[in-house]
């Protein structure tokens, strides 16, 4: 998508239809047309970047400032809601659909529908540290970039 | 839960067995004992902090770098995982099950089992438009609390 069909980037520039609940020199929030729950917010970069490789650190704290933020505003709003969900998908395996970064806000409601599912597992402590091992191997690479 | 019966201050403080992936002097990175998906990181504040209503939002923005990293690094480890979720569940509607605060890194891999389900709506721009002025309205009252 070239950022000038992108529809996030459309709604930061004021062209595009949104029920906007904040906006800053860095972010700005509005209504998810399509819900997952009543309520449902995005948050995103005024910049268009597509995920969390190309993010600036500094505006991604600014994204997740906005959705705190907003997700205590939802526990003080007449939507009465009685927990708040924070969700970021970062690529199609992810199930990020607009390649425009957005940190999902969703309020929760008793018997929503809202759910996740997935294969718990169990592992033994040997499979955790090897799973640690590599993740801080993977950190040693990012500093490595100096990213 | 008293503070010195939670699971994740035990780990902050070195007593609770973790397989550490990072480490600094506010949060604390380590493997999800019970993964929803091979390679599921926990980031938590070292602080006892139920939620996002207690949660100092600079120290919520530290738990969202360290999260932000561990999500690119798991992108360059050899968990070659395909995506990355972030997730936060902040109280019990919302499936929070530790009452510490802590923020979700999950590696997305083709057909993980890991899905979210919901009853995506459609709602028309009235309807997005009324509940935009009740997260605003949240918003203000959470700024007139000086919060």
């Amino acid at each position: 998508m070239i950022v000038s069909e992108c529809p996030f980037c459309a709604i930061a520039r004021g062209d595009g239809q949104a029920s906007v609940v904040h906006a800053d020199d860095a972010v700005i929030a509005f209504m998810a047309a399509r819900p997952a729950v009543p309520g449902h917010v995005l948050v995103v970069p005024r910049e268009h970047v597509s995920g969390l490789e190309l993010l600036d650190e500094e505006l991604g704290a600014r994204m997740w400032a906005a959705a705190h933020r907003i997700a205590r505003a939802l526990r003080r709003s007449e939507l009465r809601c009685a927990g708040v969900n924070l969700f970021l998908a970062d690529g199609r395996a992810a199930s990020q659909e607009v390649f425009h970064a957005h940190l999902h806000v969703l309020p929760r409601f008793a018997d929503d529908g809202f759910r996740v599912e997935a294969r718990w597992g169990a592992p033994e402590r040997g499979e955790l540290d090897t799973g640690a091992a590599a993740v801080r191997a993977g950190l040693a690479a990012l500093a490595a970039e100096g990213g």
